[in-house]
């Protein structure tokens, strides 16, 4: 089996490819993360891109090299990291009682020899929350929890206990499409689970 | 704030509470779990509000007792926990490719001065397998993981990497609709989070 490379630093990243099974370091290049896309499925596809190759570049064994991004859009419009705290009061106010998406970018470069094989998908979710009032929203804002995330929130912690459904990938919401990944990536012949 | 009692000695509902922010103890009573309804909503319905009183039985003080059921249904037909390897292959064969139901049924009782009062609701979720070939069900099964669990897998560990998607709550695969919980407990006056 080929080494496996996470070319990200994000926690939730890891941890889902270890609960998953797979066997993996992390080594992250530097790369601009200014997109060139305007389309959030294309954003994300693009990132990861940029992060796998970055990754890459610093490689010269055979291996399988895995990029991601993720973004949280509401009404087509992209909600990044929070800048402060009201920011982050004001996305909440946003998408609460509301449905908003999660795109993941995924990219996987496999080493063959001298060349690179590409593969790169991008996967949807739909998250619904309940009605969350002013008061709780500012709460949770002042807990720091969401303050380094996009759309000011994880769906893994306390703000989790707001959603009323999700459509799609819950994996993708936290960061990486494992079921995706898994069965991508096993359609070109790649196995990342030994 | 009141004591929470968790009805429930699974030690994924556990983790979901205390995940969400919720401080509780845990409490089991002796209870028959053979239901007298046939649906899936109404059996967990009704094997949350026994297994709630066998708890509430044995309390003395005011307090929030929670009793939680979840399980499996395919085209209407429950299942249940795997009785053997064998037993836990042909569901995961049966389930592989498809689409399948997690139902979890709830019941908070609410004791004020010498009377319970009591909530109970169910909450469905779909779940979408990707293909999974019979040589990878079997390496599952060897592993042991889903032989505790309905339906012969968990979400949250390896066979989680073959979901495509899931419509719904995904705690409430886990065991536990921590979302619809929060939201019909606030409804009622209770709050479960301080």
């Amino acid at each position: 089996m080929k080494k496996i490379i996470l070319a990200s630093a994000s926690p939730r990243r890891k941890e889902i490819l270890k609960q998953m099974g797979v066997q993996f370091s992390v080594l992250t290049g530097n790369c601009e993360e200014n997109p060139t896309k305007t389309e959030p499925a294309e954003i994300v596809e693009e990132l990861s891109r940029k992060k796998a190759w970055a990754a890459a570049g610093l490689i010269a064994q055979d291996c399988i090299v895995i990029g991601a991004d993720t973004v949280v859009a509401y009404e087509n419009k992209i909600l990044g990291k929070p800048k402060d705290e009201e920011d982050a009061v004001r996305t909440l106010e946003m998408l609460q009682g509301k449905t908003h998406q999660v795109y993941t970018g995924v990219t996987v470069l496999e080493r063959k020899g001298e060349e690179w094989i590409p593969h790169s998908f991008s996967e949807r979710t739909d998250v619904t929350f309940y009605p969350v009032d002013g008061q709780e929203i500012r709460r949770y804002v002042k807990s720091g929890e969401g303050m380094d995330k996009a759309g000011s929130y994880g769906i893994q912690g306390y703000f989790g206990g707001y959603v009323k459904k999700i459509c799609g990938d819950y994996w993708n919401v936290v960061g990486l499409p494992a079921g995706r990944l898994f069965y991508e990536t096993k359609k070109s012949g790649i196995n990342l689970r030994g």
